[in-house]
């Protein structure tokens, strides 16, 4: 059977950019342009160039190999020429591969909120999309407002599409911008829609704000449209856009769409798809969702003790798909038996040789339970995980002994009466028969803390003298009764060689100091340093 | 137009309780029965008597006075009568109206989980069934895996539910198991169903697996179910069951239902939807969904410069329903993505009387781009732009005056050779012509600056007696070249008001007393406190 080609169109940097909190820097841009790059969606939506001095920044150069990168922003305005807008200019600046139109298709909305005419409104459309298209651009429509046009003005919201297709339009994107649209609705809309465009030119762009995103999503593609927009984790205004994760896992995984429809996702690139959506809140410093379809770390968790010896006997009983197949792994809190393999896999990959059956393998599983349920979480600190081994496999040598520290943060006015911060460490440590004790001073107390830590550790000083502290986080973990404190640091060496660490503690001073001595040793064992 | 009735099953107690790191009190399941039986659900399950003793505490007697009370359960055990079962007697022994049995719908389960032959399981379902009956209880059966058990071998399915329905079940309920089937799978084949079972006793039974629980519900309805069962905030194994607090905004604010179908929710309920799925939250310790439909923090909030001036002429430009109806309020987030609108909105809802056009209003926007630059981020932090905003004005008298700060942690062996943390910080502050110094400790150097810094405020000490911290989120934020530690926190008074407010510095310990210095402000503030 011949399959058709979905595309994929990421807005996690423009319309993402919209979620309460998520405040993307340049750096975390680039960093999630290159995820989405590396999953196959093909196309990367980057911002909104000309709207503000980031995302004009952004699009200075093209920061993705493969996806098509994207630009965003609205047609011209009512009373100008396009070729006399500065939006559109600043769009046809950018370097993009496609032009992402914005343009109401509500009638409501064009005389309420954009105060012109219908007219004029499609003539924006016609002129912006022929602008983009003569300077080669490839040019997509988001019709916004289109399904509440549709139910008030049918007529005016299927001009606007038509308008845009003939204008040549490569996709003409039917949005559910307010969220409001059931998946039944969107179902006949679409298929309406498809006696004036075809499908393979149409999209969908859905909301979350009735908890259907995804249903509408899919709705649209069973009524003809090729072309789904959504984001990251479901990221967006209000409630969120449609989960693309969630897209992916469908789309790729259940037999009724696999059999008809092809993806840019490989089943590679698939088997990431957990990775991929952890790292999306790693960088924005997020809480994944526990219950989130596919990744969650719930997803193919079995609590009910009838369900689980199910799952023993065959897991397909309770599990709707292959936990594996989108990288994430089960949970069956009544057995070790997925964890000791989970365990065994990461044991191997980080190169020790144990074989299934090691009755050290349980014991390793057994205390990184009872570390997690203290706030540990080892998924994002290799570098703790491979030391805390070591150490039970009696491998960790006594480098060095930290007797004692101190860190001092003050805030007062000088003689002149400057407000003025100080922050200082005093570290004692013992290296074999040395005692060595140090101070320093840093612009906070845990970079004072780290400086004095690293200034002086006798015969091992060589060896960490290129460390770099690349990267610190901290997550506040509500561990039964009491909250406490999760630090996450990130070292860099001078192979370029880097590397995370945990700590966890109801004091943040102590969590950040448990981090820095894991990755000390890390190092020195790395460096096979000895005694 | 008549309209038919729909009838909703609440399962928060018994499915919900799957959810992983929910474990319910007796006191916990009686204040969320009573919460659904004040929404006006109509049926509560309350669990499994017989299976744990907790449960069968719950239904020594029913704690609900409107709303039905069910059991769940599973039918009668293969080679014995139902009347010489101890499940079904632990059944027919609790204070229900009503008795839910599950029961295989699946061929493919009956033989590898349940191990028996497919002809035992339709007798256990008839004389479950008709044993209940007998006992003058209302009987439902779930078909657990039915749409699975369906797909692999129709016929068995609907011998199934057949079975049930002819045995005098008042609902026979289609359980998506494994959440993994899609929606219009869903419609195809309840729309089979009503071909054997009218839908006016057909039940929908879905899981989040794919994102599409409650779509699947709605695709149900739309096939002719007429019975609904879900959670409170979706809480389930895995990634939860429907949710019904989405299902419930949809069914009542939706023309499209609410035109067709009567629920038992009053439109006086409906307005405490938000209130109520906060409470569960508020029951089980657990933080709310900021972006859950209809009810969440944000699931009104607007960022977007745009939007938020479209939202200020109209707010159904980007509303689909009004906030009002659900008990939940429009947000407009101050942000540098933001316009004057937007901060305008924001004044207005604080109580600043400032008109359209006042220069002010662009002082206070550009003040707010300036901070957001260095990384402050106002949308989280109401009580700091309270504050920023009053001090613009010139209305924040001096209260008090933070001299000198000091923090100081030490990690270090004792006497006895244990290894001991410290931490403890010195504040003088000047109020008036006192100058009072405190010193605390605390468990973390934020805890005992906080301490030191509450415990001497001279003649304000009253007012700021009965706060209390109840949260504290720390994020590092790339400001330019260098991180900077953004800091939130969260405190409460005695009258149950809370409030957030944020601090920025490369320094942790001063971004913390940033924020926590901006929270004893706003409380003098709002006290009315005076110099």
């Amino acid at each position: 059977m011949s399959r058709e080609r979905l595309y994929l169109y990421d807005t996690t940097l423009r319309d993402g950019a919209q979620t309460t909190g998520v405040d993307f820097s340049l750096e975390d841009k680039r960093t999630i342009a290159n995820l989405l790059d590396k999953v196959g969606v093909d196309y990367v939506e980057g911002g909104y160039p000309g709207a503000n001095p980031l995302d004009t920044k952004f699009f200075a150069e093209k920061p993705i190999a493969n996806a098509k990168f994207a630009a965003f922003g609205m047609t011209k305005r009512a009373g100008r020429s396009a070729s006399n807008d500065p939006g559109i200019a600043a769009l046809l600046d950018a370097k993009a591969d496609a032009i992402c139109f914005v343009a109401k298709a509500s009638e409501y909305h064009v005389h309420v909120a954009l105060e012109t005419t219908t007219e004029e409104n499609l003539a924006g459309i016609r002129e912006s999309v022929e602008a983009a298209r003569e300077r080669g651009r490839e040019v997509l429509l988001d019709c916004e407002h289109f399904f509440d046009g549709y139910k008030a003005n049918r007529d005016y919201a299927l001009a606007c599409v038509k308008t845009a297709y003939e204008s040549g339009a490569r996709w003409v994107v039917l949005c559910d911008t307010n969220g409001g649209t059931m998946p039944h609705e969107v179902a006949a809309i679409v298929t309406d829609v498809g006696k004036i465009v075809p499908g393979s030119h149409l999209g969908i762009h859905a909301h979350d704000d009735c908890g259907c995103a995804v249903a509408n999503s899919l709705a649209a593609i069973e009524a003809g449209a090729r072309h789904i927009q959504g984001t990251l984790n479901g990221l967006g205004e209000r409630c969120g856009n449609a989960n693309l994760v969630t897209l992916i896992g469908a789309l790729k995984l259940k037999d009724q769409y696999s059999e008809r429809f092809d993806l840019g996702v490989s089943d590679e690139a698939l088997s990431q798809l957990t990775h991929m959506s952890r790292q999306v809140d790693e960088v924005l410093n997020r809480q994944p969702n526990r219950h989130a379809p596919f990744v969650g770390a719930s997803a193919f968790a079995t609590k009910a003790g009838i369900h689980a010896s199910a799952v023993l006997k065959d897991p397909r009983t309770y599990e709707h798909v292959e936990p594996e197949a989108v990288g994430n792994v089960r949970k069956v809190l009544v057995s070790d038996q997925g964890g000791q393999s989970n365990v065994l896999f990461e044991l191997k990959r980080l190169g020790f040789a144990l074989e299934k059956g090691d009755a050290r393998i349980s014991r390793v599983l057994e205390e990184v339970k009872r570390k997690e349920a203290e706030g540990f979480a080892f998924e994002g600190a290799d570098a703790s995980f491979y030391v805390l081994v070591k150490r039970m496999l009696g491998e960790v040598p006594a480098f060095f002994q930290v007797e004692r520290f101190s860190v001092n943060v003050e805030r007062r006015y000088n003689a002149i009466g400057e407000l003025v911060m100080a922050s200082e460490a005093i570290v004692k440590v013992r290296v074999g028969d040395e005692v060595l004790i140090s101070a320093a001073e840093g612009n906070g107390p845990v970079n004072a803390l780290d400086v004095a830590l690293r200034k002086d550790l006798g015969k091992y000083q060589d060896l960490i003298q290129d460390l770099e502290l690349t990267d610190y986080k901290v997550r506040i973990y509500q561990g039964g009764s009491d909250a406490v404190t999760r630090v996450l640091i990130e070292f860099t060496d001078g192979d370029g060689e880097s590397w995370t660490t945990i700590g966890v503690s109801p004091n943040i001073i102590d969590a950040s100091f448990q981090a820095l001595t894991d990755s000390i040793v890390y190092k020195l064992l790395r460096s096979g340093a000895e005694l």
